[in-house]
């Protein structure tokens, strides 16, 4: 019997929690908090999405690496502001079985202090630079807030970091702006909208410069940040003494960036693209691109069922397809199961097909049917996930639109966030006594501003002449 | 200035760490005892490995998931074996930051514990058989040996460990016979020679009912297992409750298996093929299938690499490529440097080849020359790393046949593991005690029998008549 689902995405939290448990994509109930297993559908999912990323960094020069998980307790501490800013949310082990270890060892939050522990030895002089490496491992923060499968979690599975070191300030910066255009064009494949932000100067990542993320807004209207793209500066580089000797035979510290993303960015894609019959994958992560289903119970049973898998054979070499063989569901009971896990594609093979040479393509976004010619089904089925990429694309970036609000003031802005939420505006002198004492009054962090956007007006808490327009959402 | 580095693969030790280092497979300098960083050509060469394995076990109806790392120490405890088995090297941690924790965490050594956990959930009926899962993770396995990169690591990188249930202890044996196949061909694949031993009694894997282990002999004379696999039978289906609801309407317990393989098997690939110029990479795992090494100081040199550059653009639409650009080296320097790395084939393009209209081809393993033209390289390359893979292939059969050795008594026995190393077998009755008295006498481990071969003559120990050859090594 097939198990009956209501989902309805209205009621956000409880449609996110069916939906990654019916879908097989993360089991929740492993015994601890914002721990989870990835299944097999769910796991093919992130794998998918985490090598776009891989083949994006490794185009454009980087290099991938492995560094290890722990971080003798010293090594952690290296970096005043980053030891701060992460301890609190550091696991440490201390025992190997019932013995104490020697020294304590730092679980890695993030990799900063591990790896430039090495770059250290690594960079000796201007023919090394720049360094470009990346790793994809899982990482642990243990906080204590609520935690959300995929979205907030204790143990990322998979964490792509990438730390580049430079011989100026200024290689450092367009360094940044390569990371920024690698993850713009990342997430524009994955047809996630987002906002890129500076982060302000007190919400700074802990030991750099300043950082630039990138921003959603949530089915309940809560924004997240799906990555961050950062400039650390020389803070490192003098706490881990990472010098190198330049052309002018001077012995310099290295300029440093760091940026990285996370499963956060598949639970953004499952949220936003989802509808009330469960997810929508875009082809380029969808675990599986077509799913096959028999149209059986006529006397043509044996041939739907041949044709069936002879188009499997062919198909895969081009999609990723699967066949349902399942004998104990009806058609409907498949189409509903495969709905629900997002397929974007359903191809139907039943007598009348066969009979006409054709197969029937029903998409998953908009349930659309077309019959085309057997032949003409790997055109078709290209053309067909464009399109379905195509509306999740639209509907993505018009929901964001509709979810990013200029307001007049500080009181119309918590109203905002109250009712509607999503992401609110304000006219901001670019003072950060102004800026937090905003966030204060809207119980709603302020993510950042776009120094490209022009502002014109006065701050909402000062009254002098605004400079940007501060962002505020209640976050994940 | 080049480094200048003086390989001797009979000083094997030495060897191992300069090759690792100057080849830039893992650095080792990482002040955590046992735990290394693997650099971008090291890891490639791993990622490839695993990716060999990856397709394998998909092809057999395996599928990837992802479970956690941390294990409450409640649920590490639940099954006895196994917890006496692994305790003592298992990392705990007890704290956030500075807060304790409420239940202490185990870092997994191996994630029998946890994955049973999952499956206890997961099974309910005979439709959810067989499940058949793998992942590939970090491990940690804190042991207070001797540790050496790769072969004998505190932090595994990439521990691929597959997991299966099934309904009746037969399942679970077919499963075993298809676990040591899929290895073979794994094996076969990496020209790594080897023998399938089934572990004596006294030494079988903790939880288990006998495990199957895959050998070889390191160029020390060492013996080093590469791969276990191993029938657990019910004992972590009852300490886990794993049962499902068998078609007969009866409540039973599965029946498991699992088996694992790790970075150590690149160790050993490492060892094996290496010679005294440094690596030998086989194809399948080579970063750089090809490099290829312009031939300046001609008046042609715009020319040359204009070619080397097309070259490039076209062979790596198959292969893996590279281009040595470095204008600080000489070619003979490249040849070197390239040689060390262990890239199987080197193309070399010189004013005389561009006159010729061809390209000049040189084998890693045996310095073979070979001038063809341009159009034929694409074909003569796909030979020549057919050509030596099958070098590589004979050697390390050859070396593994000549270091296994009957011996005719236990003195023998060890004169042999003594002088020479190696595996050297025994003629034993099958009881325990007369196996574990021999393994004493010799210094050095039972590694198992193949029961296939044919033993004729008397227990070397008591004097009865023997059931088998028993195989005894000085291991890793």
């Amino acid at each position: 019997m097939a198990e009956v689902l209501k989902l309805d995405k209205s009621n956000f939290s409880k449609w996110y929690d069916d939906v990654l448990r019916y879908a097989e994509i993360l089991d929740d109930r492993y015994p601890l908090k914002g721990v989870g297993v990835w299944m097999p559908y769910g796991f093919k999912a992130l794998k998918l999405m985490m090598r776009i990323m891989e083949n994006k960094l490794d185009e454009t020069g980087h290099q991938d690496s492995y560094f290890p998980i722990f971080a003798p307790a010293s090594i952690f501490a290296k970096e005043a502001d980053f030891l701060k800013g992460f301890m609190g949310e550091a696991l440490r082990a201390t025992k190997i079985g019932r013995r104490d270890l020697d020294e304590e060892l730092v679980v890695r939050p993030t990799s900063e202090t591990i790896m430039y522990y090495m770059y250290s030895m690594w960079i000796r002089s201007w023919r090394d630079l720049p360094l470009k490496l990346y790793q994809v491992v899982p990482i642990f923060r243990w906080e204590t807030k609520m935690t959300r499968p995929l979205l907030r979690v204790r143990e990322l599975a998979k964490f792509k970091e990438a730390h580049t070191a430079h011989a100026t300030a200024k290689e450092a910066e367009k360094q940044i702006a390569e990371g920024i255009d690698v993850y713009k064009q990342f997430y524009d494949v994955l047809k996630i909208p987002y906002v890129i932000l500076k982060t302000p100067e007190w919400d700074t990542f802990a030991g750099a410069l300043y950082n630039y993320d990138f921003f959603t807004v949530m089915p309940d209207g809560k924004g997240i940040e799906l990555a961050s793209v950062i400039n650390l500066g020389q803070k490192f580089a003098k706490a881990f003494d990472i010098k190198f000797r330049d052309k002018d035979k001077k012995e310099k510290y290295v300029h440093q960036t760091c940026y990285g993303i996370s499963e956060r960015t598949l639970g953004a894609a499952i949220s936003i693209h989802g509808d009330d019959k469960g997810l929508r994958f875009t082809s380029d992560i969808a675990p599986i691109q077509v799913i096959i289903i028999p149209i059986l119970g006529s006397k043509q049973d044996k041939k739907v069922l041949a044709k069936c898998k002879e188009l499997k054979k062919k198909l895969e070499r081009q999609f990723r397809v699967d066949l349902d063989l399942n004998l104990e569901k009806t058609a409907g009971e498949k189409f509903y199961h495969w709905e629900v896990k997002g397929v974007p594609i359903r191809l139907e093979v039943g007598p009348r097909d066969l009979e006409d040479q054709k197969v029937t393509l029903v998409r998953r976004d908009n349930k659309q049917k077309t019959q085309v010619l057997e032949p003409k089904a790997h055109a078709e089925i290209e053309e067909l996930l464009n399109k379905v990429n195509e509306t999740l694309n639209k509907e993505g970036k018009a929901w964001l639109k509709s979810m990013i609000t200029i307001a007049k003031d500080e009181k119309d802005a918590k109203a905002i966030l109250d009712k509607k939420g999503g992401i609110v505006k304000l006219l901001w002198c670019g003072e950060s006594k102004c800026g937090q004492a905003i966030e204060a009054k809207l119980a709603g962090g302020a993510l950042g501003i776009n120094e490209k956007e022009a502002a014109k007006g006065k701050c909402v808490k000062c009254g002098k002449t605004a400079k940007f327009h501060l962002h505020f959402a209640r976050t994940y």
